[in-house]
């Protein structure tokens, strides 16, 4: 995770993208991509999009990536780690919906 | 990371929860905790919200951490990884977008 | 249609909002609503949701009404009508997607 | 309004597209329509964002009416205008916000 925020910090760096990178637009942009990843589903049945063929599960593994590196870059404007996050919510989510 | 996967893997199993968490189902939560991270920010000014105060930062946190949960469950029923995602794309957008 | 533009101009403007309704901020906003109206279908199956109860209709019809407007409040940002629009786009779309 | 609804119901038909155009789907297709709306938006600054070229107002025109056709096809799904919607919703928001 730690090679992955350097990576993204360097690859915005290097292209001179740090201004447009506010807060703001990258969260613009996690959405771009979400819905990126929802075009592949849209049409799909729910049950069969559980079986996908070899060039969308490529196309889905892209556009996660996608995703990934968007939420990492906007967590990382906060010295937040999305894995530490999610970690954290699910301790939250046990007590809002705890189960028998 | 793995253990991220199994930890959700077990939070669903034991709520019952695996019928409704298709493909296509987690993918619109995904979009769904995306816009909650999205409603965060919509009204403030891009440079602003480089800077926030200590209860939006939390509430940020647990925004990505959600969005994180949903990305990682929706890549686990393709036995994907986020962060290997993140990787392979990565060395895909290098060579899309490259710099002097 | 103009009824609605003049109503929400008076209504942003009463409530001193304009500095805030910045296009970018609106569709920020919209995509926000939209994913108000997602979180109704999310895990419902696809055939499911052509049936629902008046519960369920009624919030339907409320976020959809949201959509409804901030989409009609950023297209008068640029002086456009959303049904213009779409009828604009319809003879695009049947040049794209020619049928028998 | 009425000759849009219908020229949408004829356009979908004559391409055989009802099956999948459940309320599920044409949520997710909303969705993913307004998405292209934002990525317009993505990197400009929020002022900036009122003043657009003309290539990209007419982009923008184009994504404004994709949105609205998907909000129209699926509200029609369950027999409700988009219009009548916001109308109704402007009186509960009016009560929601009041203003002196």
């Amino acid at each position: 995770m730690e090679k992955l925020r350097s990576a993204l910090r360097e690859f915005a760096s290097a292209r001179k993208w740090q201004p447009f990178h506010t807060p703001k637009n990258l969260c613009m942009a996690l959405s771009v991509e979400t819905a990126e990843l929802t075009e592949i589903f849209q049409w799909m049945d729910s049950e069969e999009s559980r079986v996908v063929d070899t060039t969308t599960l490529q196309h889905i593994a892209e556009e996660i990536g996608d995703v990934m590196i968007y939420l990492t870059m906007l967590a990382d404007k906060f010295d937040l780690d999305p894995l530490n996050c999610a970690k954290q919510k699910i301790l939250l989510n046990a007590e809002k919906y705890p189960h028998p």
